[in-house]
């Protein structure tokens, strides 16, 4: 699976720092393949493993190239990270489209490359020129501030739902949690039910019926569970009994 | 549309630099209400205001809340954002599901909170207990490290990203009546356990928080209105007063 995955290909990058940072990004997300081309401050770089952390089989992997060529030898379809508009003739895409697009591609077997710009000035028109389409991840015009990590987080992210290449945490726990069933809350019900009835709170008597009503529908539709249907028949046993021990 | 988006809500965070970069990843996606409880190094934090760079006007509207109930009172639909799994009977929904499901909401005028644990422990489960549901971001199980910034950024994103497409909920009979604030259902529990201690419901008093907690997360998923809550006060309140009328 992470061989399918499409690479991250850091074009100029600087600080090493922001390398690990986007290592560690990628993987949250099951994304591994990362390439360099010519890294500011030359390669290994350990800003970058100590930043990586538990990422570190991702910075120990990457490769590096002089050229970006070089570096999408073997790939057939590129897409080029930018928040920018571009005069190119390119189609922009959004993440949730890149993804779709990468993953049809890589089950017929392609192999995938998103680029990311270096901190400083981003890609280049020249870098742009080399890419199938321009992902633009679609950020407040007002305020556009992401960083490498996390254009790379984005990007990850929207691989991973794409594919469901990673496990969602097993779902609901509710399903494990066996539901009331409707006995269960009209037992509920009738229970609180006979308790105001003592308790005189249906008043004006007229109103009983609407009053009683409404109680049965916010217990039917709050979606209780079997066991917390017993612990709030046990919690309206001691409430109907409190004053008999005062 | 900033006044509708959610409020992120902090939850005793630590380092400054973090709340301002939470800051930053926010209004990336034009989600601007930040509300902080108990922040460690107090408020304001010359720290956050400088990470937030161009996005001081978000640090400088920080709201600063002593307790997580203050923070929410004014909410309706409250989401508590954890990669881990929990013991609560709460279902856990995505980032998408999240979003899509706040979208609806707030177009009917409701106001939604996302919470964010501290970076040492995250939320506790007094913490989620507030919630009306999980909101799991689906990372690796093998290497899950998304930080708070890059948590409330796929947040933010998602949410903008629903933004473009919002489907109003067709037929909700809720959608006239309205829902109950956190306050409200704040209110019913602590009347309701006030009134189960005055019963000696808590049985054994080891479990006392345990089993007001299961109370607590009931109540709060019920997804009561309003006039739902006034009626259950009326009916705890008639069954406290029950027995002494015998």
């Amino acid at each position: 699976m992470a061989g399918a995955a499409p690479v991250f290909v850091l074009v100029a990058p600087q600080m090493g720092e922001n390398i690990g940072a986007a290592a560690r990004a990628m993987l949250n997300f099951g994304v591994s393949g990362l390439r360099l081309v010519n890294p500011r401050d030359g390669w290994p770089n350990p800003k970058a493993a100590a930043m990586a952390s538990g990422a570190s089989a991702v910075v120990d992997g990457a490769q590096v190239f002089e050229t970006l060529d070089a570096a999408l030898a073997d790939c057939t379809y590129v897409l080029a990270t930018t928040a920018r508009q571009r005069e190119l003739s390119l189609p922009v895409i959004s993440p949730g489209e890149a993804a779709a697009a990468m993953q049809s591609r890589v089950t017929v077997g392609e192999r995938c490359a998103v680029l990311f710009g270096g901190e400083r000035s981003g890609l280049s028109s020249e870098d742009v020129a080399r890419a199938d389409a321009v992902l633009s991840i679609p950020v407040n015009p007002a305020f556009a501030s992401i960083n490498l990590a996390q254009a790379a987080l984005i990007v990850a992210y929207e691989w991973a739902r794409a594919g469901e290449s990673v496990i969602l945490p097993a779902g609901d726990p509710l399903a494990s949690e066996p539901p009331a069933t409707r006995e269960d809350v009209a037992r509920l019900n009738d229970h609180i039910e006979k308790e105001l009835d003592a308790a005189g709170y249906f008043f004006p008597p007229e109103m009983r019926d609407i009053m009683a009503r409404n109680i049965r529908v916010a217990l039917t539709r709050a979606g209780f569970t079997e066991s917390e249907v017993r612990t709030l028949r046990g919690a309206v046993k001691a409430l109907a009994k409190k004053g008999q021990k005062q």
